[in-house]
């Protein structure tokens, strides 16, 4: 294995926090693999790249030789949330479990080695646990400390109902890692309290608590909001290639070099050696993201595939390639002009002046080939110009002037 | 059956609160035993006569045609209290559980008739649930209306810890009227919050919610404090008859009536007539109270025990009849006079003034055979007086003056 100081780097990277360090440090100097687990809802699993910051920790975990556990919360993912009010949680059958799980695996194994990789069920010490053990396990907690949950504390000063078996699924979690004897558990900022649950239990039990290291969430393809299927500024992990590419292309420099540390599995060194380059000026950051571009595209679909997808990048976009028959549209534009996002609606390339808001806003709208961020972008009267939405939506506007609206 | 406002009356009895009374008067309308529950802790069932209030209603309202359900808690009793911070509920094994549930059998059916109770056990339907219908019947309630109930409350705002499988308790009991289709809950008046939550989840279930129906808490001997074992003011079920019958003589006349009402299974019309036949002189309230200590010692001992004691009891002490050796004990008494507790003291009879000043409120001392209820009854010097306390404790006690305290 790696020496201790670069091993711990590699737990450091990117992580939002790591508790207890030292319990971490003493556990890597044993010499052996960690068990490192991370649960997982059976919702729903359409990953985008957010939900693989996570992964492709586990994955530098496993490269450094560590044990990998990854969970699936089927026992609590069955009963759904009971009390109906949380739609995004319904009851799950077997099937939907199984067939959820296959969906996961067919996932996440472009990111972890499946071969070093455990998948576990949580159902399978939770049910032999029985109505009495759900009782002793609930002992195991007070209800002042469950309320300084921050989300809890909110929901009960702000007079929310919070049903009881919430107080519960924290509990379940914790008593996974006692039962796979976790040595670390990774989860999100927002589960700390959760992955604090299981340090106890565990401790309850005599056993060594284990360390928690939690990551950030990663902000989508505008930099500022967390990457987000509602937002629609996110990269599914089963986005096409060339999709993939374009919209790794669109992002800032900056947020380039955030998605190289969290999303990445090139090693620090080499991202920072990049980066002071592209600040010296000695490389251009464009072709720094294209590696960025060619590496996820690569491991999402295949060696080779993330070549490709920049060849037509590089055709379509650069070279401001456009299909060869373009629809004409006229739009009438007053003298004082027309604001973009209304103009996309009047051309038909989008279906409201808010769905425009939202593509320029998420960078996929281009004017003659330039992508334009600012939704209070003015289109006057004049010649014809090219309006793309995405890679698929193109159209020549012509641009008359209004007549009922003559210049002053 | 009886008729329906007679029925009523038989239910409130002494009753402290009923909810519904409008649905209790629809139940009985349908002219059917209504199933009627009450739960019991497998812990240690050494009953006193505090306990039987809630059974002696069930024995009226079983002798009105209705069906008795006697519920063992079994399901709960094994877990105990996991948090091992309540000593008086520790975790009982099967064998316990087998052996408190035949003493309570045993003590139970003095009141209620066997071949018309049905003895249930909770674990029958609990075990089954499993820990994922643990988590869905916790799903039933919320945090804050749990903390609404009285004592949950306090704590919490008294920062004393609340463990989460507390909250459970009372929607298992509440389970427990869905399982066996309550029609009617009884409990103690602490016990409200918890009868209400069986009316809850049977809603829930689309089913009509049980009717509760609560019972006062009875007082000890003293006539004020609530009887209990660790303040000495009982009777057990299980005393012997005379000392369950001279326990009985002791209590005020006030007391008397309120045991009448709630211990007695003689019909109230019976009872207001005597209290009113007393109350105008025509009666001896100590024949009345002869009679309550007949009913009550030949229903825990036997048909015609009370009888004997009754003769045991006026041999002993209406006939001052005393044991033949009287221990001789001189009490030193000043010219202004000695009280009565510390003369008990002095005369090694009780072991501090505070305990005589107890023994004397607790109607326990007699001085020459009168119970003396005033602890600043002064002695004084002059011709030797026989004190008593309890059955026991007899002292013959010569007054002589104190000499160095002379009369002024």
């Amino acid at each position: 294995m790696m020496e201790l100081d670069d091993q711990l780097a590699v737990f450091r990277r990117g992580a939002d926090e790591i508790l207890l360090e030292e319990d971490l440090r003493e556990r890597l100097k044993e010499g052996r693999p960690l068990r490192i687990k991370a649960g997982f809802d059976p919702t729903a699993p359409d990953l985008h790249l957010g939900h693989t910051v996570l992964i492709n920790k586990l994955r530098q975990l496993q490269d450094l030789g560590h044990h990998i556990i990854f969970l699936i919360g089927d026992f609590t993912g069955r009963i759904g949330d009971p009390s109906g009010k949380n739609a995004t949680r319904p009851p799950l059958s077997s099937e939907d479990i199984e067939r959820n799980a296959a969906t996961y695996r067919d996932q996440v194994f472009r990111i972890l080695d499946p071969d070093r990789t455990e998948v576990a069920f949580n159902s399978t010490w939770m049910e032999p646990l029985g109505a009495a053990g759900m009782v002793q396990l609930a002992s195991r907690h007070t209800v002042a400390r469950m309320l300084e949950r921050d989300d809890f504390h909110k929901r009960y000063r702000d007079h929310q109902p919070i049903a009881i078996h919430e107080f519960l699924y924290p509990l379940i979690q914790g008593y996974d890692s006692v039962a796979l004897k976790a040595d670390v558990e990774l989860g999100g900022t927002d589960q700390k309290f959760n992955l604090l649950v299981g340090r106890e239990l565990q401790k309850q039990e005599g056993m060594p608590p284990q360390v928690i290291l939690t990551m950030p969430i990663l902000e989508g393809l505008d930099g500022v909001q967390k990457m987000s299927k509602s937002l629609g500024n996110y990269i599914a992990v089963q986005d096409a290639p060339d999709d993939m590419f374009g919209k790794l292309m669109s992002i800032s420099d900056e947020l380039m070099w955030r998605y190289y540390e969290l999303l990445s599995l090139r090693p620090m060194g080499e991202v920072r050696a990049a980066r002071r380059a592209a600040e010296a000026g000695e490389r251009n950051p464009r072709d720094i993201k294209f590696e960025l571009g060619r590496e996820l595209v690569d491991r999402f679909h295949g060696p080779g595939r993330g070549e490709q997808a920049q060849a037509a990048f590089v055709e379509r976009f650069q070279k401001h390639a456009l299909p060869e028959e373009l629809p004409e549209v006229t739009v009438a534009v007053p003298a004082e002009g027309l604001l973009l996002p209304n103009a996309l609606k009047s051309a038909g390339l989008v279906a409201s002046t808010s769905e425009g808001r939202s593509m320029i806003r998420q960078g996929a709208v281009r004017l003659n080939g330039e992508r334009i961020e600012d939704p209070g972008t003015l289109i006057e009267p004049g010649e014809p110009v090219v309006i793309q939405v995405g890679k698929r939506r193109v159209a020549r506007v012509s641009r008359p002037v209004k007549k009922n609206s003559p210049a002053p």
